[in-house]
């Protein structure tokens, strides 16, 4: 068995496919080792291939006429991203780049579309994955629209605790804070005002890119009750070897 | 024929089912007259029926913890709301309820999921219309996030606007003020200070609901420049009937 097989059988999409598809693909991937910077594709380019994070960041972003940037997405291991491609026409829907350097598997679109159109549980599946994808970007947009600064920056950083431990919570920022506060639809002054109001009122410490919650139950409190979901929420994301310190 | 199922025919997604599918469709489905404050479901419950507008407005919304509401999505003519469910186990995953009166189709979602199964082009057709959903949710992230509340509400009524007529275009507010607002992101006293913006800076003219674009270039331009998109863009909504004064 190809080692990379057993790594895709990890992700939660593509393990619902065919053993001897999951196998074909496991010989059809690519590794490639991301630098920052490195721009896997632009929006409407053609979509040749999809792909799958083994470690390191990736943005999904798009970019204004004007030429401001909107960072989409924030992805890290195990995350997909290209894989719908195959609905839009085969060309990318936004740019994709690389932010904090990794390894990459790159997948032939092909393979996606040949095992929705073959194997039905795997069509199934692949809805499931988008209705989910829509879901979170339905609670991105709950998010922009009600939540203030400090609030979208306490979420945020609830996401990346796992849940296991008790007591006082350590966090390392996993990238850089002026891309999580354009992800998060704020100015960098606007997020360090934010910072300042979370260790004001909450007691949240920082030291640079470490971040020590003191209170968990004051900072959900605080930041989930402008929120349709209860914390945890289901869409937290898997960032958890990246965060803690 | 049923007279419904040629309605059901003109109808993106649901005309890509078989003809003897439609036709079993056409023959489950029950017509309901929705008054102004209807509420077709909540959040999480359990998933029955998806919807199909013949005419109204319908709000699909999400509540805080506190109480507050925000609306995710504004519907009217020819659009489906509640039909993923199906892949967020069986339940509904935000809040819907008429805001402008009309006549609402209700549907089992169990014909929907049987298609999906037994009709591999129709799940292919499903995928399309998710990946377009989940698109459209991508540019309202983008719009919230970097265009202010001015041209935000200048989208919304290039949005309205069919690209029929040449010369001053008169639009129709299609529902309540404080509605697009919340949908918009904004407080009503924030979008009223963005209409009169319009007004003084691109000769924009309020009448009541009623609205008159006097140089539509000049509004595409202040608009447009903030979006990855170009205007007349793939996503306008399909409101011009109502919107047309």
């Amino acid at each position: 068995m190809l080692k990379n097989k057993s790594f895709f059988s990890e992700i939660p999409l593509l393990k619902q496919a065919r053993p001897d598809s999951l196998q074909r693909l496991a010989e059809l991937s690519k590794r490639q080792t991301g630098k920052k910077g490195y721009l896997f594709f632009s929006q409407n380019d053609i979509a040749d291939w999809f792909y799958v994070i083994e470690n390191g960041w990736v943005k999904l972003f798009s970019e204004t006429i004007n030429g401001e940037e909107i960072i989409l997405d924030l992805l890290t291991k195990h995350d997909i991203f290209g894989e719908t491609t195959f609905f839009h026409n085969n060309s990318y829907s936004f740019h994709a780049e690389m932010i904090e350097p990794g390894e990459i598997w790159m997948i032939p679109t092909t393979w996606i579309q040949a095992e929705i159109q073959n194997y039905p549980p795997f069509a199934m599946a692949m809805m499931t994955h988008m209705a989910h994808l829509k879901t979170s970007r339905d609670k991105q947009i709950e998010h922009h629209t009600i939540q203030d600064a400090s609030q979208r920056l306490a979420c945020f950083l609830l996401r990346l605790y796992d849940g296991q431990k008790s007591g006082p919570i350590k966090l390392m920022l996993p990238i850089d804070k002026h891309l999580i506060a354009n992800y998060l639809g704020m100015k960098p002054e606007t997020f360090s005002r934010a910072l300042i109001k979370l260790n004001k009122e909450l007691d949240l410490e920082i030291e640079g890119m470490q971040i020590r919650i003191n209170h968990l139950n004051d900072l959900v409190t605080y930041t989930c009750q402008t929120c349709s979901d209860v914390f945890p929420c289901f869409d937290r994301q898997h960032c958890k070897s990246y965060a803690q310190a």
